[in-house]
């Protein structure tokens, strides 16, 4: 079963990757980079040497979050240029987007309670990336936030949820969680970056 | 044997990385910098823990793909500012010369069938990076195409035939051909990069 | 007692965190990103999977070496930055300082005689670091070689005198020996660097 949802990912990525390609030749193409390092991590985890097992015994997929420190570097670099951030403080949104999925990996590949430590830590800097994002260019780049409170939030709260926190969930679930929000987030969130762009452009 | 052409390596990207250091002491040294990170790579090649063994019993030395990652993201920094690349443009060519590395990594790490899906994905975004790069301003900068056509793609091809591919060849022949192609790519590259560089600002 | 060093090193760069957000809140705030790596780097040495034993029987915590990656490029991004060092040759300052690291990593992990090489690059490396930024700007910014004086250079002899080299420290007193410098190079640089910074602004 959870062979289907990484079967899955690494469609949806290949063939996002595919359309990405063509339909946004000329610009700088970060949705495509974003979903071939999204593919990498879905075969790493699929081809599964690369876990934990939870003390419920279940397995936790901690090369998630190293590929995150790639895919949502790049995505907040995309963010921070629509919402028209300084290039210096653009430089500390990405460095918190790596830091925020360093710490991720360490506390999903924890299994020891040191582990809330590091997700205590990741909180701190995803919420010090809010403060800096969100009030960023309202009018125009509000539609932004959405993506912000429906897709980047919920990831800390399937991995509470998750045999990397308190195993509510188990691994099948909270990775078909995660996909879904790997789509919205880095697919869905791409699509209509590019159509506001172009809108922006013929305005 | 083997041990022979790692030594060869390091000797020749140490004296290499002197020579660019005195001669190149005014501009952006980034072949100071390709030297001392090809010399680190080959002292670990040589010291050799890092290794995977292959179902013949050949060693695959897969380290050498991860310190591509830093040395040929700088040439290929050098590239498009050579060949006047735009800055964006850049940014995705470095980071698809990073997602080619990274996946070469892969694919000599991995022993199974699944290496060659991590091949097939490093061969996809190579392709899409040479089409950037090739293109690109071909009166001035055609010479360094060359390099691309026989340098850089050779590398693929003795990835196949090497241990970490189908094992025509063992691992002590394939590691003298890497080693050929890396004094090609980085050394005379540099060189070459460097002449290229004055005769133009005297001109 | 290793310990009381570890959670002393995580408790100064919680707090110093702390007070770097609130202090430097609207300029780029490297020293906060510094803080948060550094905290980072010391919770995963508290917890101490990641060591060698030398053949002492001391333990090297040699992923210190990777954590001063991210931090010392920083730093080294703000050093050059304020020595008005040229774009270009900022990059290379930002490599040599990461080659500078990552060979010290080396360095701590490896227990054998083959760790000197490492040493002797990583010093080389350093060695052609300090050549461009002690002479720069030299009447605005000399403050600056202090710490780089009595504080970064040090951090090579105290891995020649720990665990890490020759042993006559212990792991206690070396670690002891690196929290101060820590302090010293990170905190104490980064609050002088901020008041510097102000008083330029104003005159």
């Amino acid at each position: 079963m959870i062979d289907i949802i990484f079967i899955a990912g690494m469609a949806i990525f290949f063939v996002s990757g595919i359309y990405f390609y063509f339909v946004n030749k000329k610009a700088f193409n970060s949705a495509l980079l974003i979903c071939l390092i999204t593919l990498i991590s879905y075969i790493l985890m699929w081809h599964g040497s690369l876990i934990t097992i939870s003390s419920a015994g279940e397995p936790i997929f901690w090369s998630r979050w190293l590929f995150y420190i790639g895919s949502c570097t790049l995505l907040m670099f995309e963010i921070s240029k629509y919402k028209k951030i300084k290039n210096l403080d653009s430089i500390e949104v990405i460095f918190l987007t790596a830091i925020v999925m360093f710490t991720g990996f360490f506390a999903a590949w924890n299994i020891t309670n040191v582990k809330w430590i590091y997700f205590a830590i990741s909180s701190i800097a995803y919420i010090i990336l809010l403060a800096k994002i969100l009030s960023a260019r309202k009018g125009v780049s509000g539609w932004i936030n959405f993506y912000i409170y429906f897709g980047w939030t919920i990831f800390p709260v399937v991995f509470i949820l998750a045999p990397s926190g308190i195993g509510i969930l188990n691994s099948e679930i909270s990775n078909l969680f995660y996909l879904i929000l790997d789509i919205l987030t880095k697919i869905v969130f791409s699509v209509q970056l590019i159509y506001k762009k172009r809108k922006e452009s013929i305005a």
